[in-house]
């Protein structure tokens, strides 16, 4: 074989698994293969059971092959509840938490054949506070977060796909720091039951992955809609290139990545043009903010009464910013939102995708927390669908992209351009 | 004592309670008295802890009076979370679950000062299999459902409010089917952590209780919005009267509540009249129907795909009924229900509320079901805030009433006037 099974792509993977060329069981003893000679410098795994996973795998392999996931292994952020595996939410008030069922994200995957490999770390309920894990590509720097071990283990090549679930940028930033595709669906796609409310409007459930096709494959099943699966896409796709209202933030690796980008876009035959959108939306950078803050301070009303002294301070201080914004303040910022979901589906008009940053640039230091999800916070709080795209590698060695935007429900157009981008981009990536 | 204990309003209890005129124990109490005498019959009831609530009382009457809910018992749905009391979500599969923690809404009432008395019988996972709750006027008849243990413990004085959650019509009709006042609030204007998710873009939390003041005040406290306790109104409200496009499935009671409104509503002087709303919204009810089941389908993918056997049969029909619609049928349902929600907002430009029927009539026999959400789903659809107010009898000596109906957001008048309303239509109910 010319590649070693744990970094086959899952695309791949599940044709040789329909095939019976491959077992799950030897794509299982990859991973864990691999999982053991790099976790305890990565630390991308809350919760594993080999033993657990092994006997799943042989299961697939003597059953009829019903799904397209077949005998699939997938990493499961530790924020979605697992019948068969600890379930902490990155918290220790969880240290001893095992449900009695399923996430939807995690029973669905499963149906559809897939095997969950294990947990991987969630930053605290999904906010800010950091978890063990570092970044596989230099363990000084930090990961990102909030779905910091599914973004490291899939990077690191110690399973094809995981789950993450993003309510500012932690699905996009992981993906960005750690060199791997991430993919937020639009707002309401996929069934968050089970998880591990954080922001009601805003917490969206996605995956991460080492190409395209292979986040789109584990879609097709999390959202019911197998032309996810087809991702061809034969036309020049109109791209508007956004730098954003806080280009001011961005790292030169960053402008790098976006000039590379519109130039070699432009040669593919994309039409390629700059866009400015109305600034007024900057504000809703904040909005976003408070929006979480307030529904996070409703959400967490349990653990902030009877055990804040196991919350991390950066926790309590975003829960106490939500507890001080009003009840009407909050309609109005939920009104807000509204209207500019409203406004920006008009841009989709002109453009089939924007591209625009995924983060300021290369991971901070590990000790500098997870970085800052300020490029992702009106993409979310307006729910359109976003997909990371690595091509690009900053000066200390460490992975750089963009993300492209689509129109909100329009998930499959926006993989498959995000695809034929990528494909320009990064022409020898894995694929 | 003029009014025995358990039949107090939560508003005049929360007030002595403050006072220190009552203390906890003796109301907690009372409503355990009222309870053991009637249970047997009514079985509103599926967990009873009756030394943990007296003891969490007896611990308020200690503490400071921190929140406006001080010392007042109330009643929970079981299809939230409690971290003290066995959460069954109405179905065997859960039969043993003990969770570690409560759902948002239960934490934010006990974080007020207010003491769960115990869990209520929920329908399975609040969908149309029925509990063994029966109706307190009348035992050969339904509450309704799903939140059929909440409407029948208040409308038979064991508490004074309890949590219910509404998806299609299960707060409204068990409130119109018991006789008690129900409040489905805007969408998502109360937290939904912790309560199991039937369908994700319709679910909303609410509560039950006798009269409109007390479930504004738990509502304040649950949305955060203290101006949900001061509802004086001294204007004359316009009010359309609605007699939706399923009048024809309404029952002699149904029209006779209708006619005695619209009469009685312009003798004391509001602006009545009746309103004719577009026909192609008709088709909605299908639309609410049908993201219900597609939505339902993932989130219970888990118990559908492990525990199939332990389904009933309606709820098996619900999910299969949803696994056949495709996620493109579903993306367009979603988007037809976006804009009938721009559509409704204009009717709110000339009325104040909408009065409209809750249900066909009067509740249906108990071996018949739990009634049917009919006259509900397109406000449940369109997320907007509905309170039921029973102020009728029909001929088998039942509750009948209506629901008002107010503007997305505008909870605060919907209240307001619909506790007007009542005050016309049954100048000498509880209050």
């Amino acid at each position: 074989m010319a590649v070693e099974l744990n970094r086959l792509s899952a695309t791949r993977a599940a044709q040789m698994l329909a095939r019976r060329e491959l077992s799950a069981e030897q794509l299982m003893r990859a991973c864990f293969a691999r999982i053991e000679q790099r976790d305890d410098a990565v630390r991308a795994w809350v919760a594993l059971d080999k033993a657990q996973a092994l006997a799943q795998a042989r299961e697939q392999d003597r059953a009829a092959v019903r799904g397209v996931l077949h005998g699939l292994p997938f990493g499961v952020k530790d924020i979605f509840a697992t019948c068969d595996l600890p379930t902490r939410y990155g918290s220790a008030i969880y240290e001893h938490h095992r449900p009695p069922l399923d996430a939807a994200a995690v029973a669905v995957c499963r149906a559809a054949g897939a095997i969950v490999a294990g947990k991987t770390v969630t930053t605290e309920f999904a906010s800010y506070q950091p978890g063990p894990t570092r970044n596989p590509r230099n363990p000084a720097y930090t990961p990102g977060g909030s779905s910091s071990g599914s973004a490291a283990a899939v990077a690191d090549d110690m399973v094809p796909f995981a789950l993450g679930t993003q309510t500012a940028g932690s699905i996009i930033r992981p993906a960005a720091y750690c060199g791997v595709v991430g993919y937020k669906p639009s707002f309401g796609r996929i069934a968050r039951a089970g998880m591990k409310s954080l922001a009601d409007s805003l917490d969206t459930v996605g995956g991460l992955a080492r190409t395209v096709d292979d986040v789109a494959l584990f879609a097709s099943v999390l959202m019911r809609e197998p032309r996810l699966r087809e991702l061809d896409y034969d036309h020049k796709p109109r791209i508007g290139m956004y730098r954003t209202l806080q280009w001011r933030h961005t790292e030169a690796e960053t402008r790098a990545a976006f000039s590379e980008a519109a130039s070699a876009l432009s040669r593919a035959g994309a039409q390629v043009r700059e866009l400015e959108l109305p600034a007024d939306l900057c504000a809703l950078v904040q909005v976003h903010a408070d929006i979480m803050s307030f529904e996070a301070a409703q959400a967490l009303v349990f653990e902030h009464s009877r055990h804040a002294a196991q919350l991390s301070g950066s926790l309590r201080a975003l829960l106490e910013a939500g507890a001080s914004i009003g009840a009407e303040q909050h309609a109005a910022n939920l009104e807000r939102a509204a209207q500019g979901r409203a406004r920006v589906a008009q841009w989709f008009e002109q453009y089939d995708i924007l591209l625009a940053p995924s983060a300021s640039g290369e991971a901070p230091f590990f000790d500098q927390g997870t970085g800052d999800p300020l490029f992702c916070r009106v993409w979310t709080l307006f729910g359109l669908p976003c997909v990371h795209l690595p091509f690009h590698t900053g000066p200390q060695g460490l992975p750089v992209g963009l993300q492209a935007v689509g129109r909100a429900g329009d998930d499959h157009r926006t993989l498959a351009i995000a695809r034929w981008v990528l494909n320009v981009l990064r022409p020898d990536g894995p694929g």
